[in-house]
């Protein structure tokens, strides 16, 4: 199977099995490290918890066909499914809002996701040129237009107070970016062209709580 | 509807429906503070993109039904719903790991989720003690086990490298806490009895890129 094969596969992918790829790789990468060069659908299901005909089917999907009594081999499954989430590439991020949420968003970036290069870091004027993260100074808002213009912005991770959000949203739309990381809680409103990845804290902690009484 | 039905309802409610709940809950929140008391299910439906038709379903399963003609009343709603995820109640919760990512974490849970107490904070022994957060000293792991015997404590947030990810799991399980809050990117293993909400901030950062490439 070729880059082409999955780029072409990839377009009748459903939205649920898009949600399951990157845990697929995190388990081969884990995979990879120890060592296994191999892997049947069965004993994936046992690692993973989906059932074998589940991941047969998942797989299936981009090409990746496993074989009879051979199974999936780790590594080309592992770097077909990052081609696929589009982790051949390299992403510029710029990061709005550097609290501490900001700031730790930025050290994992910059620490355990080699692919994505953090451009720029903006605030709030108070906070623009008082820190700063590797060799990046943290700017004014109002240059993030002006910013974007001159260099490659792929994507914004947005770690800003609630009640900012939306405006740091139309201030990264209107420069351009397609991409957001919204780690603000709000659910932003947003153009039908940028494509929006929340992180809700709230929900993940309440689901918590649900169980915990369960 | 008392909140007696509710749990005895909520026992027969499946988990898809269970990850929808906190974002029900959220929207309902938003409308209270806009000053909304009632809303239809086609209204909803309009606001958070999910059909009338789910949003009836997903409802009835706990028993509130919507009047014809009048739709749900959301203040009720959205106490009910709180109820369900047990948001009627306190919790205690630990932060083991107090870099940038736990300091955030202790942040968001003081500033926005009022039920969720911090009862302690936990790092390796060169952290402890440097810093505090509000009133609460960072402790060594060391003592975790003992502070949860004579503390009330319901749930960590675990925020430590992930080289460190399984012991302080098994750590903090040891000392008989029953839900965790993952920010670790590790799947962990866990007892049967124990409930763990992972946050993979790989996995969503990759959806992203994916849905750049579409």
């Amino acid at each position: 199977m070729k880059e082409n094969t999955a780029q072409e596969k990839k377009k009748r992918v459903s939205k649920p099995v898009i949600k399951r790829l990157p845990r697929y790789r995190r388990f081969l990468g884990e995979l990879m490290k120890e060592g296994v060069e191999r892997i049947s659908s069965a004993k994936l299901s046992e690692l993973m918890g989906y059932t074998a005909s589940q991941i047969r089917q998942d797989l299936n999907n981009f090409g990746a066909f496993g074989q009879q009594g051979y199974g999936y081999k780790v590594d080309f499954l592992y770097e077909q499914i990052g081609n696929i989430m589009g982790l051949d590439k390299e992403y510029y991020i710029i990061v709005v809002g550097f609290g501490r949420l900001g700031q730790a968003m930025a050290g994992y970036i910059d620490q355990y996701e080699k692919q994505f290069k953090i451009a720029g870091i903006f605030d709030v004027p108070d906070k623009a040129s008082s820190i700063e993260f590797k060799d990046v100074y943290v700017s004014d808002m109002d240059s993030l237009k002006a910013f974007c213009k001159k260099h490659r912005v792929d994507m914004a991770v947005l770690t800003v107070p609630r009640s900012e959000a939306q405006h740091a949203c139309d201030t990264v739309v209107d420069a351009g970016i397609k991409g957001i990381w919204n780690f603000t809680s709000v659910d932003l409103k947003l153009p039908e062209d940028v494509y929006c990845e929340n992180v809700h804290m709230s929900d993940s902690l309440h689901e918590l709580s649900y169980h915990l009484n369960e």
